[in-house]
């Protein structure tokens, strides 16, 4: 089964998203957690997405969402510290954070691989949400 | 200037993305989180969601913006508790939630209409984060 890493700028946004994402894949799924920087102020901080990434990492590969800017170049350092086998494993995801890990989370749960859950996750960007 | 609602399942989630659209509008704009329920559990209320309306709300109008599912359905009851002219002034947004609440803030800040930030709000579905 894949693991699910969320990148944040802010703590509570990545500590909140995993628990929602938690909550859809009940418990089944490895969700990790990467949000703010050290003392929670805002920020995104690429040694500790690392560990995210080494706590989250599976032989079916680490889906990454993310939120904005700087928080695509400290995850894209964090999958670089990695041995090059690991890197092989992580995808990072164009979907949107919130909307995407709640599918990632019930997709990975199911046992779906890696690219179906990747392209799962980046569909919940053209959902309508008011029907 | 429009006034901005988050709404989130996640009460974390909710307070997260208000600081996040916070610091972008430089605390410009008014920006008030309506996440979880009162016990700050999983879960949406539309009488939180109405309190924040009443916060948040401007000749201007206010934005809203939401996670997924009950998220509406909430939120529509919230502006259904309105009277009928600040119901007129409200809208709820299809953008991502955290990536749409930053640059709604910024487009606000700046006095854009709420048809204007709606718009860029919306925009942010599609825009590449990888590069």
């Amino acid at each position: 089964m894949i693991g699910i890493v969320i990148v944040s700028h802010s703590h509570k946004v990545a500590e909140g998203v995993k628990e929602l994402a938690d909550q859809m894949a009940q418990g089944q799924v490895k969700i990790v957690a990467a949000g703010g920087v050290d003392d929670h102020t805002i920020g995104t901080n690429a040694e500790r997405i690392h560990n995210a990434l080494l706590e989250a990492q599976s032989d079916d590969g680490v889906l990454v969402l993310l939120d904005l800017g700087s928080a695509v170049m400290s995850a894209q350092m964090a999958v670089e510290m990695l041995d090059a086998d690991a890197q092989g494993r992580v995808k990072l995801s164009e979907a949107p954070l919130v909307e995407g890990a709640v599918i990632a989370a019930v997709e990975a749960s199911i046992g779906n691989t890696l690219e179906q859950v990747t392209a799962a996750a980046e569909a919940a960007a053209t959902m309508r949400k008011l029907g």
